[in-house]
């Protein structure tokens, strides 16, 4: 079963780059972060939507990563393509992949879990099943 | 009535940095931002234990400007003075002082709000008249 | 002379948000830095091109500010109006004004420095005559 | 061969939690980062006389991942773990692992290569093989 694949093109700012003009690395997270978010935007829950619609309080995370194969620099343009490629009970993993001209810059992944709040324990998150219709809309190409 | 000034330490790190080699400048913003709560530390109010003690929900920002005079690098050791030198009913200025060397290097100030949650509206704030005994611990040198 | 004015749609991500659910103070000054960037590019000039076509290696800051009227939230749209507001012989001023709905939640400006290389000083920057044609090109609307 | 372990007590600041309460998690890998430059000034070198003692110009990520056990919010104290626990020729992996009381809440590494400026290629940087004294300063504790 395919992944739905989003992609978006993003110009590196200025204040993503470090002294050795290149991107400093912690920020490609932040654009994982962010590209997830547009990623169920394009299925038409945008991130505040989905918290009310499903019960949930947010998508924590298990567990990232990311290899980094080409630097980038301010002003280059990238894209950035995104899809849930590992589906569990409650968790699942986003792959990220930008592409700088036609060569992989950076891959990584997310790992998340579909959290709701733990009615035994106030504060708490507790893991919930991932509804059927979210899996079947991020699956569809 | 001298303002109580805390001294901060700090090394400016290589993520604070862009490809000029100099502190991006939002970068001190978050700076003044961290010093504000180790000044509140300093007279004994950790920023959760403040927030639970008086009420309040937070200390939001009315309006910051900053100037900058000498470009601060990767490793430069800087010295933040910090120091609330105006009290409203309801408002307070905190003035931050970056020295480097013996050199100022940035000054800044930050207009913030004692705010509590507004009984009348839900998820809105109301300001609040700060406790004396806050302003009497911060101005004490 | 009226300034030209640039406009840009953008979603407040969640990174750029605190505890408190609104975005934090920092995160508009580096919304500003980027805007400012677009501003150039609009008039034809990314911000590579712009350092090497008129010889200078960047646009430092001299001063910074912001009032904050209303707080933007996670998945808020705004409109950030971005313009040239005040042309000194190598400084210039860039006002930013965020609209969330019809309503002004952030207003402040950038005093920046139109810097070359000082070439008596390796490793210094001097200021340098603004480019009429900069000026022509960020004047009419 | 035991790898020298930095600790640095850390506590987590308003500006990287997130509206959730807890650290927006790519702030996780700019503390590793500025975890890794401390354990390098540990043993006697700061980023930058490193930088010119041995003629490189930085340590650019390779691979970097996190696994996140425990969220940590505003306030909390944290300690970070720091040492090299794989030596390549050219290429080393530090592990960071933040300890919230005395539980473990993230772990995580970063690959980094020595590098150098390609003497073939201006611009672009070159492995260079890492001194014996650097790999000997972090083995011994």
């Amino acid at each position: 079963m395919a992944a739905l694949t989003n992609r978006r093109q993003l110009r590196i700012e200025w204040g993503q780059c470090d002294p050795a003009g290149i991107v400093f690395y912690p920020q490609y997270l932040m654009i994982f972060d962010s590209c997830t978010g547009h990623l169920f935007a394009r299925i038409g829950h945008s991130a505040l939507e989905m918290r009310e619609k499903f019960g949930i309080i947010g998508m924590p995370l298990v567990e990232a990563g990311a290899r980094f194969l080409l630097p980038c620099r301010f002003d280059d343009e990238i894209t950035v393509e995104s899809g849930v490629e590992e589906w569990g009970r409650s968790s699942f993993t986003v792959r990220h992949r930008i592409i700088k001209g036609d060569k992989l810059a950076v891959e990584g992944f997310e790992k998340r879990v579909w959290a709701g709040a733990d009615p035994a324990k106030p504060g708490a998150i507790k893991p919930q099943k991932i509804p059927a219709e979210i899996i079947a809309a991020l699956s569809a190409d």
